[in-house]
């Protein structure tokens, strides 16, 4: 997507061949910073300080870093070390996994002399399979925001709400929640989007915001506690947001405060969508309010927050009196029954066993490993 | 109540007798600072500046302005013009209206050398009053946190949730949505309050978890994201929320987000009650959605927050990228058939117009003033 007029990706190989450039999204939004990262080390720190973040980022600056280690030695030594240092940067992370057995894998059968330049055209593809990934899962809800505008008076624009960052900074390019609306303002559609901020991490006011803003999408950044109201009063059309883990009957865990936004679209009517790879589906879990662990983050995120101060500075501020506790829960689960379709890669399905059956045979009951096998 | 051991309200009468000391409660959570009033300039400023806020507070402290105003200068001049300036720090403000006109009606009809004394012996009254009012609520409400405690085991807390802050520091003392919480703690019922951060001006993280703190409740903070989380897991027992305005079929306009908490609790049967006295119900309107306009703020409240640095002093931090908007709505109305019940002075009852109408026949639809006449 663009960045004031240059397009980008989050992450890219640098004009030497052989260096990888990432967009440092530890600074933004105050100050936009790419980094060059020459060694393993540096891509482990890159994913380990979330200079890079979001699953499908990580999965790709994972299979850079076992690209730049091959490039400083091709052994078979080193090329275990680098999967286990990088797979311990972010250790629940399912893509950042997937990235380094995919490397690793590929790797391993070839000739030490062979590996850098397998790794560094692997890792460009797994980045480009990302962006087609990204970019369908784009066209496919474009349609969604389509439907919307026929509704519109000219000009007026389709208003859509999201919550907290599923656009490009946190994939290789377009994003997942924000590809369907980078499409539509490349259709030139009337659009305006409400950005939730998304306490406590605040993606939306720093990233979403960031991203819409120099992309050149209408946007407004809105307190957490806003979109009921705004839906309540036909202010928003549409909601789109992404998913960490969907589950096989459709239900999604996403950052903390989506399900609030999905009981306030159902209680008003306004459609609710999830964009979603299909590497975000567990189809080993089905109940996810039942099944799915939420992880408790450091209650800091919630005592304290960063901004930047008028002199131009970035500080971080205690907002609570000291000696009040916090517990600072990350996400939370949308039952299926709020969701209003799953936006795929593959094209856009129920929030059921059934709509994902459809769009993923392969995956279905009847074609479960053990009868397959028969 | 207590800080730190200490009983405080939130405005009294100085050891001299005549001056009136409040605590600055911009100050809070970071710094307890007491200020002492001697003009009637200096209470419009506390009201304008909002070292007091909350609507009983506001109209208390707007009656002990009018009682230094005629402690300098009895003059019904003087009365004519400290009404007009304690009127305009927050035109709004229903309570204050209310408060300034008992007092200039009172006070005109008096020569000027018996105003002070009376000013002075009204204002007392109108804490007096609010205090047994919030007591009242805290009475009716103790009974609903007593039915929770039944169903824990010994020592088990029961678990509150509150948005915003409908606390003590809100009112002259008690509290409305805290003062049920203060009645239970009093009792020695094991209590444990989860305090909405309240985005975008942290009334929750900063007063809510500020008084509880003082007094001695067991509390967490949490953001505003987080409670349809904790409702889905069975973490909470019971929600208590103040409001800023009643209709008379009992929906609610209170702080931006309860609507969105209302929900959480629907779905997940989680009583949700809402306290007030009976100042707040609006017997004119009705349908809360359709009728309230809601008051849109500073977008800088949205787009910057204060907090408090490391060097122990307070700043305010921006937290979008430049050039995003804000829209900051500071109130977002709950439908009735959200709301468990609600809680007044003269009891609990439906949120309901017959709910309503039982508690206040005097404002019973049979009592309407056009049959009352007839």
């Amino acid at each position: 997507m663009l960045v004031d007029g240059v397009p980008y990706r989050t992450i890219w190989l640098a004009d030497d061949g052989w260096a990888v450039e990432i967009i440092d999204q530890t600074r933004l939004p105050h100050a936009f910073v790419t980094r060059r990262l020459e060694t393993l080390q540096a891509a482990a720190n890159a994913i380990g300080d979330m200079q890079v973040r979001g699953a499908p980022l990580i999965g790709a600056c994972a299979a850079y870093g076992m690209a730049l280690a091959m490039h400083a030695d091709p052994s078979a030594d080193n090329l275990a070390r680098s999967y286990d240092r990088l797979l311990a940067t972010r250790p629940t992370a399912v893509n950042l996994r997937w990235a380094l057995d995919e490397m690793a894998g590929l790797l391993r059968e070839l000739s030490p002399n062979a590996r850098a330049t397998a790794a560094y055209r692997r890792a460009a593809e797994i980045c480009d399979e990302d962006v087609a990934t990204c970019e369908a899962i784009g066209g496919h809800g474009l349609a969604l925001i389509e439907a919307a505008a026929r509704g519109k008076s000219a000009g007026e624009p389709v208003n859509l709400l999201t919550h907290c960052n599923a656009g490009w900074l946190a994939t290789v390019d377009w994003g997942t929640a924000l590809a369907p609306i980078y499409k539509a303002h490349e259709r030139g559609l009337a659009l305006h989007v409400w950005v939730d901020e998304t306490r406590p991490r605040n993606q939306g006011a720093a990233l979403t915001a960031w991203e819409l803003g120099r992309h050149g999408v209408p946007h407004t950044v809105i307190v957490d506690n806003a979109g009921g109201h705004l839906m309540q009063h036909g202010r928003v059309d549409l909601c789109i947001v992404g998913t960490d883990r969907t589950t096989a009957r459709g239900d999604v865990c996403n950052k903390i405060g989506t399900y609030l936004k999905a009981l306030a679209a159902h209680d008003n009517g306004v459609p609710f969508y999830v964009a979603l790879p299909h590497s975000t589906i567990d189809w080993t879990i089905h109940d996810g309010v039942a099944e799915i662990p939420i992880e408790q983050r450091d209650p800091a995120e919630v005592l304290e927050i960063a901004g930047l101060t008028p002199a131009g500075e970035v500080a971080r501020v205690a907002l609570t009196p000291a000696g009040s506790a916090a517990a600072n829960y990350a996400f939370d689960v949308t039952p299926a029954r709020l969701v209003s379709g799953l936006i795929t890669e593959r094209g856009v399905c129920a929030a059921s066993a059934d709509g994902l059956a459809g769009l993923y045979p392969e995956h279905a009951p009847e074609h479960a490993p053990e009868q397959a096998d028969g």
